[in-house]
């Protein structure tokens, strides 16, 4: 059975409660339930983990090298920002997923660009909370080469 | 019952032929074969389109207005070009999901921008053809605002 | 008596449908219609033109070389990216007005610039489809060089 | 009836001396005397104003919020430079047309970007002296919303 | 015998007619012709093709994956926007020489970059209507590896 | 006792009139009795000046360099062009305020570069009429070097 | 009474040790004291944090949605980086005053841009210390909108 | 006798009081003696005009166009900004020396580029206030062509 | 006796494991024995510390400033986007040394700028862990000025 | 019997030893001799020279204008770089070709521009050591105009 | 008697001959004649050097501070490459005046900057050969600092 | 025994003599003695190489692909602009380390960049002259891959 941590980053433990028209109304903890829930439907074990420090999500991603197969990350504003984290990504062999709640490419030039998109193997944003269950299922269906 | 337009453009009747280590080896028949299949699981009617020809992209996207729901969106090269592609889509009222094969942010400079993203609710890249199935997820889950 | 031919491209067959708070209520067709009225009154035989495809575009400029005087161009979406298409008005000998309905340099940085622009002799934008109609008086009233 | 004011700027008080194969042969007397004629054959009243100080252009804009409902402005070598010309146009609540009498796209590039276009309703550039004759019936036709 | 495809973009189709100072005063049926029989000469096989649309230059270029073994490919104003034809010789697999019949370095520097460039072995460009000859010497000189 | 010259830039007199929602309702004149008043308080003599015209505010800040030992400045338009204003200021020997009554840094991009900032000792924006207050406070505590 | 947190950010804790020259020779401990005695004058509960960890301001300013009605921020050189502290500070209702000692736009150029002063309604900066103190200042006089 | 004209703008009214390890300790009016001085022994009639006003130098400029052969321009701040005095400088037929006292290659980016500099026929800086002389015997050497 | 502190930033605690094709197959402890023993030898007293934190580093060079003489300062990825830290550097008053593992400059763009280098008085990289061990010998050699 | 000049740049002497997968291995000299060959069956009178020196290439493109009637440039890396080598062509009365036996525009970037190209008539790259010999073709076909 | 030396680079051993309508028709031997003959006058003893090469005009620089107390220099096209003449030019401790004969701010862009004008205490430009008379004027009546 | 080439390049024969505050006062001549020393020391035979010559660099990097293992190149004020010596660098085939005396990223914009530094396998920069022979103990400890 494959281990899928979840890793989002600043502000992510706010979902719900910020600007619900723009991140919608449902909160961190019941997207990570209804992850883990869609996980063991697809025979994956999901894990999770919220930081607004750049170095404990870091940290995280390091110790995921030894017990996870698989990375789900949304790194809220250090997408934009945090070459150490993508260097962390980089460490990591499994695969990666990037998600975002929002499209990114429709906000602010500054979050146009992210330093985890060229590190992750697919990106998805735009789709609210279910982005999240869309990574599972991709990485679900994929084996990896 | 949605009716779902899916669009390609220009070297995507090439799937399964060109680069298949880039672009993987399914055929964009088969592609389309399973989405028709997804979509009848999922409440949706899937037409799909593709062409070479930017105008008659152009032309099936003015159509779409009067008879689909909603655009699943991969333009190839015109995604990094075509201001008039992305008005078109500007003048279709549904919900518009933009998919790459590749993950874009990890090849050339060139193709990390595309017109088309600030225009879609929401951009899928990288997922390999699996990419249409979950622009179709996200589009059954989707209740439009 | 000389011969104009307004050339309308990609999504301007939208007209008086697509986003009317910004590009007004009326049709392309009465625009033209007005166009070949006002035409008569200022001695000028006016033909239209409209097509959504780049390559059509160029066709009937290079075309207007043998029939008509004078241009009249809205290049829609392709002002923005076409340096075939303004190779196509440099190789036509009368004169050219640019036109476009809503003032580009109100909107989006990338349509600030057009590759029309600098063929052109004259520039008409933000006047509502009554540009194309100041576009005709320009050409009644001017005598070439 | 509607009250236009014709604001010109630096180096038009040469017109028909200064480079007359690129500016035209007509003074800008002559110039004015044609608007006035035009104007009121079109039911607007025109005034006109030339300086080559931008702050007494900036003056007569502010004055012009109370007495005039429409301006024409052609700003010379300051469209491309003053910010505080252009701040004095946003105050003012009427139309305003930009016109250039050379077509500024063909000549050097520091004269492509005008500060007055994105505060002006519509722009009209390389017409000759006839811009002006356009703008008023651009201002006549229009019925502000 | 090795068959070679000249593929001809916008406006190329006037040559001899368009600005003979800058073209040259040879028709494109002539440099055709010529073509074909120093390719006879060099045992090529020489077809030619020329289209004003972006959509029909990327059918035929995929068409030559089958039917030719090198290209020789003057893409006009494409050169400098198009991706997606440039995607399309990507995926042709044997030569590719690129072609301009004026040194477009001397010229405007939108005209400076092609993206045909980076994906042709070869470049020949300002020799005139003399540099489709001169490639196909280079294409009947050169063994593949 | 110290004097303090508040210099503003154009139109900086519709103060109260312009946009209210983003400069607020008060008067220029309003404001500068209430710093007058202010002034007095703080043992500081305020005199007060405002043009539209650049020359005229250079004429005043040099003057003021025999008779004023601080300046408060509200460039307006003039902050992001005038190289010659602010080295006006660069030759005035005492302590330079620059004010701005709106957060420039939320604004245009245009707006967020003052050539006056690298000139004053200080930089007060968005704090709407109050900024000036606040200005005069700094002045008053503040000890030259 | 309303609440105001003061952040300070990373090496503000060497306030008054490091390049006294630049900074001053007050201890953030001494500014401290004083904005909370001025709070008390003007009716302003005055809390205080620093930290030199970007994870940890983030917490704090989340925190205060629920305990305070105002921020004053000087992020340091986070200043510069963190669009997730800025994102942080959106996600907050109340006023937000940002604060630099020193006056920024006369040091290096990656200090002239900070990502908090488009997310805040006040900017002081150059105003040494004291400038805790005018925010505090306006905080106190400004009633919110 | 040739009539030459000197213009000095914003500023430059302080020769000699502003900064004068920088712009040495001679006053405008020694310069002016000087340059007259030496106009004589040269046979040239040497007029002055300095003013703040961007405005007013325009004036003067076209008001040379009648009344003098050859200019001597120092624009100081206007020489980086203004395109309106450059104009101006355009339309005016006889030769052009620019004259900065400083060698502004030296000094901060935005005093590299002179507006004034492409107009004039020779450009002369770093000399100090002996620059005006040697454009003097420039202008006395030089025969038009 | 000189102290010598070697600071360690995001990933490097991952040394000999991360691409030891790039990086090397040392661990990140057997470089700091190593270090040691050298500083032992040529008479510095050396502590090491590392951290994925960019606050906890912060605050290690903070207190840097009571207990050591010199830095070697490793940042990784917070070379490239750090202001913060190279702040605290700057507040460091003893020599600091610059080290990378592998040749930046022959990486990814963004690794070629870092903000410590302007901070630092050398910058060796390239050497793999000897560069720690040739940074001491500088640090051994140099007598500070 | 014209004269041609083969100009052969720094490293150029390696040809044949240095990245023969990327240059080829035919040495210098038996270019040299192949074009000699050519020539003479063409009617060419053919001269070679090398060298690593700038100075050198351009003393000799100096001598060759009272020597040669045209020139065959490959400038190696002084093609991105040399402004004077450039100015000694442009001094110099016929023909120039210029050839680079690796296509320069699937390089590294620095390698896109070349100082010479915008000099020179024609540019031939990619052709491998063949592009001299399709240089000579050129020559003798074309007739100066 | 002061020393000065007169430095020109690359192909202006070809003044005279090389574009006369751009250069003028007098011949390097000539100015230097002139020049000397005016030195003597003024009490300056001239020497001249030219040469294409880089490094011999590093090394005749470097060679000037034992012998020479002020250089003249055109360093032709070097002047807008070499660092490495510019930093021999640094090392040298009298005066130093750059001359170009063209005025560079007319001509193409790569020729607006000088990498010796920051170097340069002055800097004449498009003077003619009479541009070096003036700078030995320059030189005669400037004490230096 | 490996064998060493010390490549000083442009104005590196003044060291010790030229700004000695910022190279240090140390000539070339013994830093060269102190070099040969320690290689003595550490097995390595070290030559040594400085001219002010661009193409004599390049012959003498070219001769060392014969000759000796390792280069050792400070280029000097080349390093920010001659490709050609960085493509001598590349056709050789052992190690290569860039020394600066001075660090070069605290230093002008311009020496922020060295073409050599991608060509290099380690950079060492702002140790002063300590810096060769730290390059020197790196390429005996180094064996190559």
């Amino acid at each position: 059975m494959r281990r899928v941590l979840i890793v989002n980053g600043p502000n992510l433990n706010l979902l719900g409660e910020r600007e619900p028209g723009l991140y919608g109304g449902t909160s961190l903890a019941d997207v990570e339930v209804r992850c883990q829930a869609l996980g063991a439907e697809l025979g994956l074990e999901v894990s999770c983990f919220q930081s607004n420090h750049e170095g404990a999500l870091i940290d995280r991603v390091q110790a995921a090298r030894a017990t996870e197969d698989a990375l789900i990350v949304n790194a809220g504003g250090y997408s934009h920002s945090s070459i150490a984290l993508a260097d962390a990504l980089r460490a990591f062999d499994g695969r990666i997923v990037e998600v975002h709640v929002t499209n990114i490419h429709r906000r602010e030039p500054f979050r146009h660009h992210s330093h985890m998109a060229p590190v992750a193997d697919a990106v998805i944003c735009g789709c609210g909370v279910l982005g999240y269950e869309l990574a599972l299922r991709f990485l679900a269906a994929d084996s990896p080469t």
